[in-house]
């Protein structure tokens, strides 16, 4: 499809305001919208920012006023043709009297779809799949979550370069920085549940809170995620222990107040644990995990951040249920300890799990990678 | 130290230059140089190209003629005194009446030192110590040769994102991309000495030549280092294969015709393999290492490739003698298999090797990462 020069420079916009809403919009997705006024000048431009909140086109329509009659609206994700917190979108558009309606993405909700149709029908131009790349990959988790009907996994790990998580006694404080650590914090924040194994709960105890770097006296530093949470009391992310056996201690940090836990286990185990239980059926020596992703999605959660620890992420990456890998890598040796990444499925080489870099960026004194699989069942090619 | 501006660039400059000889020169140092004429316009310019050939300051002064007298000469490395396979260059530079001489790094080779002074006592202005840190970073091989009177060490490895170098059976082909591949054959092609175990040879059978891609048709793709190497019968990478305990096969490819070998075995080892061997005592359950490169240095061997495997690189790693880590990481994911770094003598994470990554960039869909020890004694701080 040849795409105007002027429409894919007005998309690319509006993906950029679409990604002003991540990690604050689920179990929405993110969206954003440019109107154009007749003469094809800017008349609004909006995003959607938090649940409840208003859809990206009604705030780019309230800000076009008058305008937008006429006028052309593009929109990174199909205007949803329901009522739900808000009403539809195509609605909204056909009564400020836009003439033409772009889309990146087609929406893949049932619930939802129909708003191109409904524009269609009432004689707007409805032009769909503009700059689709770019809206879907801003738009990955809530995409994979609508597709597949399971939470998108981000699998973090932070090793030395020679791929080790910890030295031979298990110390593992610290391999990567304070740069890289806040950086995780902040994807932690932007997540709706935080996964750990039982594995990493008895070896570390953590907390799995998203903890960003606290505001400056100044009040610089506050990142924009945790400002809009804070505003608008988007909830904090739920933490989730894979534990098959139960075997996580009452008195461990994971099941503190400071956010809600989920603590999934084997619906054959017998525990007298005061959390909230996940009965899942067993798989090999752990959960089944395609069963755990599809209960999290039942719970509107959208996107999972797994934290490992090797076992854990071996089974995941074993299983092709891994989205999206991001990767502390320390200007650091050790030789030996704790491998970052436990058994995944792999006899010989045949059988590699091939990603694709994203994104290599230096974080502090330390650098990010950020691949994806190279296939991947929930993403348009 | 205020440096002066203009100071600054003319010896950046010459960094630039001393950068072209590099994997051609050994086992003399890369120099460059930059003669201003009395008027301060660059008059002359050149570099060491290979052993042999004319020296950076007899170049540049050779290009600059009679403009050079009452001028300004910039050198990234203090002129030599002595009389060598060419003349003294602090005579040179007398000759050809030079007013002011600029140096970045002065010569820690008591043979060839001397020359700041005798240019002093004969009445040149002589300024020391400018861009000594980006002077001694493009001359790191032969500095490191000089001071400690060993060879420089680069450890290569390729890996997967979660640093394993093949699959649980062994097979490893390939993990990184034709580039990465042809990236490594570029630097062994500029380095003296290529060095691999024991281990590897019995396990993959390596030629352990420089094979660089061969130029198309048109004559396009020859490399720099390729070309003047073929121009200027520059010496093919030595082979060098670290064999306790004398297991090297006769029918070992390491061993074909393609480049001279040395096979470094233990002194009290009986072995009828045809071959050049070097006898060094033993050191845990290998070879002396500092006694391996005191021998390789003392043959001209002023920097050393180190390809593995894991346990070699893990001595080497262990003991502090690795200078520079080139790391190709592949976006692929294998979980279990061969680690690409053994046994580094790290028990606990505040032994843990530290580095800092001097360049971190996309080779093909792999990415290359190169790291120095964050303390190293061949090098200034």
């Amino acid at each position: 499809m040849e795409i105007p020069a002027q429409d894919a420079a007005h998309m690319a916009r509006a993906v950029e305001l679409a990604g002003r809403g991540h990690g604050t919009t689920s179990p929405n997705p993110v969206v954003g919208c440019v109107v154009l006024d007749a003469a094809g000048e800017v008349a609004g431009e909006g995003f959607h920012a938090y649940a409840g909140g208003p859809h990206a086109e009604v705030v780019a329509l309230a800000q076009a006023g008058e305008r937008a009659r006429g006028g052309t609206a593009y929109v990174t994700l199909e205007p949803c043709d329901h009522t739900g917190r808000t009403g539809p979108c195509s609605q909204a558009l056909l009564d400020a009297g836009v003439a033409r309606v772009v889309i990146a993405v087609s929406d893949p909700n049932p619930k939802a779809a129909g708003g191109a149709a409904r524009l269609r029908a009432r004689g707007v131009a409805v032009t769909s799949g503009v700059l689709a790349g770019e809206a879907g990959r801003v738009n990955e988790e809530w995409l994979t979550y609508a597709r597949l009907g399971r939470s998108h996994v981000t699998w973090k790990f932070a090793a030395t370069l020679d791929g080790r998580s910890a030295a031979e006694d298990g110390t593992s404080q610290w391999i990567t920085s304070p740069e890289a650590r806040a950086d995780v914090h902040r994807l932690r924040a932007a997540s709706d549940a935080i996964v750990a194994g039982i594995g990493t709960v008895l070896a570390d105890d953590p907390r799995l809170t998203a903890r960003p770097t606290p505001p400056a006296e100044d009040g610089s530093g506050v990142g924009d995620e945790v400002g809009v949470r804070r505003a608008t009391g988007v909830r904090v992310p739920l933490r989730v222990v894979v534990d098959p056996d139960g075997r996580t201690p009452p008195s461990a940090r994971v099941l503190d107040d400071q956010a809600p836990t989920l603590v999934a286990i084997a619906d054959d185990v017998e525990t007298d644990l005061k959390a909230d239980l996940l009965r899942l059926p067993r798989h090999a020596a752990g959960l089944d995990l395609p069963a755990l992703l599809g209960e999290l999605a039942a719970r509107e959660v959208v996107s999972v951040f797994l934290e490992g620890g090797p076992t854990l992420a071996g089974s995941f990456i074993g299983q092709g249920l891994v989205d999206r890998v991001v990767a502390y890598v320390a200007p650091a040796l050790l030789g030996s300890g704790r491998a970052a990444l436990g058994a995944a499925g792999v006899r010989t080489i045949g059988e590699l799990h091939r990603l694709t870099f994203d994104d290599i960026s230096p974080i502090g004194p330390d650098v990010r990678l950020i691949a994806r699989p190279t296939t991947q069942p929930g993403r348009e090619k």
